[in-house]
């Protein structure tokens, strides 16, 4: 089996949720699998002095722009939500919970999340609400609440961003990495899929 | 004839030096026109409260790497300038004087001042080095001289630069304007092709 691609997001990210939909398409192409690693965007803004894309007085209004139009050309439903960004940690938490025992499970769940939050408008950041969605992926509800607010998960997640910011020093998301090669931003993918075609160059 | 492509960049910016390649041929294709357009970055980062690219701490390290890969994925000639950002006033001063008389001279002038900083790694920061490259496209020296330092040519610039970022909203470059559209980024040229191709979506 070929490497994995890693694919780094924040929930509340709108570009990483059109990474995701556009990352499974080349990932099947090259027989890959993705492995997907929910961190807090937030984090690695605070190092890097960056804010969120939106609050930028220019480059927001292109942001939102650009969202929608990226949508659009790769067909992905896309509502901006009125209410971003969100702090998704019950939902962090719980994808690195479900991913314990059940890596699909737990990707599924994660589709449903992104989906929540950038069709429906539904609010992530609401543990309730996160515990419905991963209700309908199969897991047990309470369980589910449980975890979430359990110190081995929060500890668990918290190391794994700690990882991913200062380790692997992924500093925006969609942030993906294959055989070592990192490539960042939904609008890097088409790179990333002539990378994998070619062998590297 | 078609609507030109308005490309508005920054001598410094290595993205504008790369998109700079990428817009020829996608404007060949269309057969449209390619109208430079020289404004000062720094101008609109003060507004945005942005930085250049490779001050960022993790950024900073992704973007050198990914310059370096894009021109190699476009066989476009590329070195990092060991000197990086230029303030480039001359450069952008006398492109605006060029242009008042000839713009394929004025582009060929621009082509020659990026290639003399991402390729040979000049100082473009210097007039008279600029002057140099300007005498080179046919255009007299010392009148160059003279003109990027008459009140005029500085007015005209700095009234330009002011369009540009406060009245066109361009807060990046590369970015690209056809037809009404607007496309921020040397990895956005494809989009831009796309959208020509298919008349927008």
């Amino acid at each position: 089996m070929s490497n994995p691609i890693d694919f780094y997001f924040d929930f509340s990210s709108p570009y990483a949720y059109l990474g995701s939909h556009l990352i499974v398409a080349v990932a099947e192409k090259h027989g890959r699998e993705v492995r997907w690693h929910p961190f807090m965007l937030g984090v690695a803004m605070k190092g890097e002095k960056t804010f969120p894309l939106t609050q930028y007085p220019m480059k927001g209004d292109y942001s939102r722009m650009d969202f929608d139009r990226t949508a659009r050309r790769h067909k992905i439903p896309f509502y901006m939500p009125v209410d971003f960004p969100k702090v998704t940690l019950a939902a962090s938490r719980g994808f690195l919970w479900i991913a314990l025992d059940n890596q699909a499970t737990a990707i599924a769940f994660a589709q449903n999340i992104f989906e929540a939050y950038f069709v429906d408008n539904r609010d992530i950041s609401d543990a309730e609400m996160v515990a419905d969605i991963a209700a309908g992926c199969g897991v047990d509800r309470s369980d589910f609440l449980e975890a979430v607010q359990s110190s081995a998960v929060k500890a668990a997640f918290k190391s794994s961003v700690e990882d991913i910011v200062s380790g692997k020093k992924v500093f925006g998301a969609p942030y993906f990495v294959v055989d070592g090669e990192a490539f960042w931003g939904a609008d890097r993918v088409g790179q990333l899929d002539d990378w994998l075609t070619e062998g590297g160059w």
